[in-house]
């Protein structure tokens, strides 16, 4: 029921139409069948992608490059902003050949369609510990422009060499939150943490051999952190972490 | 808002004694914030207790025996039925002082206290494998005879001495539906869901030492059964399978 | 010794052509060797294939498209209905070569062959969060269609988006009992669970990467659901789900 | 060497005091052996307490009450607020000799002393599934406090009945941050984070049995969340969660 | 129906006193019906104990010494020998009690009471690697000396100083199957099979700390053994192990 | 040093061409440095491979086809039997070329040259569960065979139709010792050691899929069997199982 | 600030060309500021590579062939030595046009390109246990002859045959540090430690299949040695190990 | 056969007085069965003891006071340097009892008695990365010094305040091999073999909760390490990682 048929019914009650009784019924009868999305959770969701410059994210894996191309289509009919992750080269010409002015970032496996969207209000810093890393950190980064804030990449500073990462302390300061990516032991977030006073979101890589396991001893040293401020994503899950990233840098 | 309040607004309405727009805002901010107990769930809830006899369990885990006894007797203030799990006998002693009808169940670690309930339409089966799984079985079984089914126990059938559980076909045949516990290999639901075409509840046991590792073998035996028929719950759930079947016998 | 024979037996005795100590030994050692196939197993599995319409399985993992099509003709040959699960699209074409009538479907990856069967007395609803864990979910659907149950499909309803099952509400409790499909976190059979009282048979799924660890993330949720009626069958396996809703629903 | 100890030598040098050459020896050795505190770390660390009023933390865990209270009122002695966690009645009753002043959180086993400090820009909501989870979320709770956040407490809100969070819709939309310590399955901060915009930092408990592995579940569970905007701390670690919070809010 | 009722059967048949037809149906429900027992399981059980000197063996773990006690008691009477395991002090005073024959052996935490059984043909050697070890060993030798087998014990031979058991070559030699008991790496039943050309039974122990996560080391060390012959029991499962090697030295 | 190079140098101390002291110099020299081939152990692997038919095995698990049939080429030569375990069609081609009496089994994928080897007293029998296990019962089988046993094959007898292994009964009891082969979840071997009173060897398979593991289930429920007699090696080691079939039945 | 413009600084403040106050505020910040990277740590780097011919190491894994021969040809084009580990034919064609030089190690899976580098000070030793523990063998092998180091090599010396090993005693004890490779249950290290008194340094390969769960049990085996003086580095990790041994060789 | 032995035989060869045959044969024999301890092994336990000073090690855990005691007064008696590990409050008491002379630390839960044992060459340093890991790194300090090593102790340098170790270059490179040891994410190794070129050794702490499972996050870490250099030990194995850093020192 929606507020102008109450309205009606109402005026209806008012001027002696309808039967209170009758109007009383419907008006129950509404309130119990109060269809949820009317309670603003879909407005939520709206609200959040104008206002936010959420894109509708498509995760590529397990998808057909037809169906993330048709999907992604729709998307950007809508006018939102578009990010697909873990995607192909055979996804991106499915994709390219219906959206000429997408764009394909060939390290971080994603697609993305920019579009004008609020701006964070600092910077977000993504340092990421090895080479192999930053596939892992590109995600996270792209993810976080794509959402209106300004990235500064940090890469190859990994823990081996410590003073590689003390000398960025500068930039490290210059951010309101930072994203750190390693594989192997993971130590990076916990150094990084311990010199900053910006809260730190860790992702661990599948990056490694043997005993990492495919990412868990990353994983399970940044949830083992020493020090304060650190929290953690699944493995290799760079979109999440650059969209936490953005949410905080949108505070 | 409730139907009282509506019946009251609209006579208001009719009479005049309040403006239309006033009555709408009204009426439109209910809706919105319609509480969601009120949408049939907390009902849903209620309808439960009193057809199903479902009883308000309480996981007597972790919670003083003060804390266990004033919320029995919140509970059968209520007039619902009463189930206290995992509960010792400091608990019992605190819950017999406020309700001096309940009952105490040792090998469960139980406390019931019995209601007319609705009866289930056949009989429910519980099977153990070994002397030591009794606790775990009787538990599923207290929890399902409160809840209104009749139960057949058959206890110390493992499969070690496969003639123990053939010899009881014909009291599996009569159940409806037939919980199995079991600790160690886990392996007698298969054996048991091969003999007959109702649904089996598989509950594993912690009991057992070195590579059963508290109940994880014979989860896995359980998930992994080769036979059709077999669902699982968590290790030492007897309530959670009594639950199940009762659900099932009330169908 | 067939009932046929005994008779024999018993009238050679009477009528004084075989001696009673001869007959007495052949009975004797009857009694002992009785086939446990004669003892009524064998016929439970007949019986319930005839009663309930439950089709022979075969599992195709691991199978070559030449074996499966030479199972699938001998089933087919006995008038049951057939199921095929995990079969690609090899095993498909060797199939169909010998059964016309039979059908794949390429989503659950599975070949049906229809028989009438006894219906099931309500409706098995089979819900899934995500829309890769539609192949999990259809290969239940399919396995409940086939057994003669009517199927309610409800996907894409996951938690992130909680007003999506919310809104299902009605549909979910028409059913009887309630297949709920969910990779990544498992949360959905909770939620389910929380919202109607017949029993939820939870199917995880390996959809996921990195700490989901192959679906064991999404096993773990369910055996851990804080809400009663939920019970858990292996990773991926839609076709167990599908059969014990189908033993519920015939119950 | 200090900077009253540069100006020393500069001075000296003007004056013809000190030759040049071995000035110049004095102050290459002094750039090449800066001790690092001098670099501005333990600057950093001072900072960071004075401006955002974050505690010294004592871990109460594996150390005795002697020793907790003699680090306590040295921490005290600073001037700095003060919070012991994992703190036992023994405890307690140590460190209330030396700072009468402190106070004490049983559930939360936290020791505190409170000091003016910088104050948050918005409110910290923490969010618990079941009773049990409660420890946990005062833990965070408590922590948030002691940083200068205003908390509100959303208690007793798990998925099994889906209504209860769902009602709080508005208080947690309040909050700038949500803090959700659940247990078992781990499924509330999926739900939470599908319903907000703001960041939601998730907090796995060991609450639970069997197949919970004492808190493995809900933390896998938490990483394979299927919503955006979830980050993950410890198992129980809820102090961690209330200082990521915490430093989220004074961005 | 007894072999004594059948012949009453067939006399009253061919004496014309009982009618065929109902003397078939009796004959085809026995045949239907006929008790599992009958068919020689409980007999093969009864054959064991008496041919093989097969004790009834209680598992101490997690009963009562009344308990305990009171199943020994029953076993002495029916004059099988008697083996608890796992019994702690209490078990054996309780025991000791009612059986004053009875005999304690506290390294190996069991209680014997010895009956005149059948010899196995050889001698069975137990191995252990460490000292620690020495309870998992006394239990398979004293389990393997009550079924009658002649035992050589071999302790404190562990691989560390590899001479230690290449100079136990002819006594190793000496044995028909031989148990092999090691906590730590469990690296000793590989060199023992390298060395010998009998089956070797070995039994990982939970002595360790750290990586040796409770035995399971030892156990995975063991299962990946590179030498041909071993096979492996549960952790710290003496019993199982002297169990076998006394049926293999009984063939 | 021989035993001829000794008896010359006595001679030569009898004699006097040779000093005492020289000579004593010498053989304390010999005693010291012994080569531990002297001491026996060799012969011990030529006598086994002489007394009890135990080929050389060659595991073909990453080796290139030229390098199986190259080592096979060697041990043919010196008139042993031969296997090679986990060899593919190209290893087959390989050393078909060059062996042309070899043998191919196809299923067990295995290698065979028989030769004339000590027959072992009784039968080995080897029961598997599923259709999918019997590559791993061929292995165990087609090893037992080479070593000069008679093989009972027992194949599709798992506990979901528990009337297939009980109808077995008599051959069970026809064997000396009994290979189980089961995936899944494992439970045969507890089973089949409940009807039998000689030792079963149980091989956990990689078959099943999700929670199996990759065989831990199986290998698990194996470990924890609730049946005396049973001992276990690797998951898939049907060589293994085999061989220590053989190694008991030659005793 | 340079040792050129202190000493300028210092001219002008003895001249009086430039205020005190303007030259200690200038010295305080360099204080502060000094980068990191003077305080030595890149020194350390350059210090090391020149004086033990550490080489720079490409880990090929995860690269294509033209990163990885571009990286070669930057490094050989420093002087320095050049390892690339897990390098595949197509690698070691890239790598072989741009430095004709170079050398490829098939089994080890590497490109070297040898420089003269300081001598260790005796020899390292690599054992391994089986003929497929050779490849990681041999990457330890050569990483320690690139960095200088005598190496003797004892392959096939598994615990299975223990004579094996023990013949090997004398080459065993003319080693500074020894390298011990071994799959399956990783028994070697152990016994070697056990014979020498020198360090050993172990390494878990994920030779075997089954319960070796990828060199997981050959890790936990080494890991909890019962001999001393055994340290373990990751799985497959010859590099490593190599270059451990160097280090210690060269001290 | 003894040198005194074999010169007796000798010389009655020479002389006449015994057959040359009965000669050869008891040569031959002695040969063959050569005690394994003769050939060295024993002696190298004896040398290693003498020259390096290397303590006979009692392991504490599981032994009871009086046990320990007696072991400790045996080897006391020896001569040798004793060290027992894992030793509580009652063991120092039954050993202070008999060897007035030993000392007891409590931290590192040790009791020695030193003796003149040769020296090593340079230092050895043990660093600590929290409070909690001290007694775990006293346990190393303690091993070393015993064995005749000088020790550097860098304790509370944890990665969380980076400045902390890297202030203490100068103390970290003034030795010949590091131990450094750490529980939670076990990340300071990798950070300290980043500045050092002398070997690491890595000792993983049971420090920590949660997702720390014991140490194994800190294993992990340490194994997965991206530094050159670093070796791990047991979690909490002090005492083996003091030993390979004695021997390292002594070479």
């Amino acid at each position: 029921m929606s507020p102008d048929e109450i309205r009606i019914l109402l005026d209806q009650v008012r001027e002696g139409t309808r039967p209170t009784a009758e109007a009383h019924r419907a008006l129950v009868a509404a309130l119990r069948a109060a269809p949820l999305g009317d309670l603003g959770f879909a407005k939520v969701d709206h609200h959040r992608a104008t206002r936010q410059g959420f894109p509708e994210v498509v995760l590529g894996l397990g998808k057909t490059p037809d169906q993330i191309a048709s999907i992604a289509a729709a998307i950007a009919g809508r006018g939102h902003p578009l990010l697909v992750t873990r995607a192909d080269e055979a996804a991106w010409q499915a994709v390219h050949a219906l959206l000429p002015e997408a764009e394909y970032h060939q390290q971080a496996r994603a697609i993305t369609l920019k579009r004008e969207v609020p701006r964070g209000r600092g910077a977000v810093a993504v340092a990421s510990a090895g080479t192999s890393d930053i596939p892992v950190a590109e995600e996270a980064a792209i993810t976080a422009e794509l959402m209106g804030n300004d990235v500064v990449r940090l890469y190859d500073v990994g823990v081996a060499g410590i003073h590689r990462i003390l000398r960025e302390r500068e930039r490290l300061e210059s951010a309101r939150v930072i994203v750190v990516v390693a594989g192997m032991e993971g130590a990076l977030p916990s150094v990084v943490a311990g010199m900053v006073d910006v809260p730190v979101i860790a992702v661990p890589t599948s990056v490694g051999y043997g005993a990492s396991f495919g990412g868990i001893a990353a994983l399970l040293g940044m949830l083992n952190s020493c020090a304060n401020g650190v929290s953690v994503v699944n493995i290799d899950n760079g979109f999440g972490a650059g969209c936490i990233a953005s949410m905080i840098n949108h505070l």
